[in-house]
């Protein structure tokens, strides 16, 4: 497998709905798909599917297609799902309590291993058995379960302070649902899902379309 | 104001973050900005934002640099969030209820018109003010709503009925977070989220800064 560090951002996003696509592709029993058919599923072209793929190595057979089990199995590799990564969800709101239960983040190779909050009503409650830590005990919740990864859904305004005790405690992944801009050090891989983007895309092409 | 429809989707994505972070910026009293102070706040280089903003026309001074309240009115042009869009959350489990309650959304011109949910214990309960309505009068809830854009967090099994359903009744966006690949007509403009992709990207990130 290459070692390309340029790889691109919209590369790497493609992959792991290549990865859910080719699970399910699985699931109905077909051994073998064409990059037509790969990509007629999830709305690609196969030259990109094709392209993206490259990037990596050399997959498939001209002629024949992708062996369903195999690339599953190198997409996985690539993007580190084989290993066991445990997350912890700090702020279960609403929507900390829908990740914890989002099945498709167990199913790719995720464990939700703990989930924090500040509020006393919240704290002792289980989540998907998951029981709720209380914030003051962030520092050694993280050690005492093997965190990589913080996923802060607190409110904006503790949102930076949040990411700062993670890092200090060790984490090396942030993701963060928090609709503010973090600073973390260089060496912590941070992502940002900024939930109105998706929508403004909508409004954006919806109102072209109107103008036309 | 120039209408480009070559106008990439990297950069479409890039500017309700712009649009974010000036009334950010437009709320601490500041009236003008330069590209480099706006690029350190979002994290992107100077350049990019230039280039991006270049795509619409000509914005800012040179010298100068942006007048923040201008701004905000043309990027708020662009992306059509000075209409009214009414959206419609369809499936009002935890993720339904943090999209009900995301302030976010609302601060940038889009109305929660409605709730649906088949569950009768949730039917006639209230999220953030309005009343959640059954499933089966999906279609004239959309009607009497004038819903612009429906947003599907119902379970992956229903997702694509859903989705014919909303396009029968007349809606012309749908924001989808079922880990479902959804086909809808070539008029209708989706948006699919994929949670997993950006913890992949973590993954993927974190993987290769472990096996350098």
């Amino acid at each position: 497998m290459k070692n390309n560090a340029e790889v691109s951002k919209a590369t790497v996003d493609r992959l792991p709905l290549y990865f859910r696509t080719l699970r399910q592709v699985q699931s109905e029993g077909i051994d073998i798909i064409s990059s037509e058919e790969l990509g007629r599923r999830i709305g690609v072209t196969p030259e990109q599917i094709r392209k993206d793929l490259a990037s990596f190595g050399e997959f498939g057979k001209k002629g024949v297609g992708y062996f369903v089990r195999e690339l599953i199995r190198n997409i996985s590799e690539i993007l580190g799902l084989h290993r066991n990564w445990n997350i912890a969800i700090i702020g279960v709101g609403h929507l900390g309590w829908a990740l914890a239960n989002y099945r498709s983040l167990n199913s790719i190779g995720f464990t939700v291993a703990a989930l924090l909050d500040a509020d006393s009503a919240k704290i002792g409650q289980r989540v998907n058995g998951i029981e709720v830590s209380d914030m003051s005990d962030l520092e050694q919740v993280i050690k005492d379960q093997d965190i990589h990864i913080g996923v802060i859904t607190v409110p904006a305004n503790v949102a930076q302070q949040t990411a700062e005790r993670l890092v200090a405690a060790g984490v090396r992944g942030i993701w963060n649902f928090a609709p503010v801009v973090l600073k973390v050090p260089d060496d912590i891989r941070l992502v940002s899902e900024d939930l109105s983007v998706g929508l403004s895309s909508i409004s954006y092409y919806l109102s072209r379309v109107a103008r036309e």
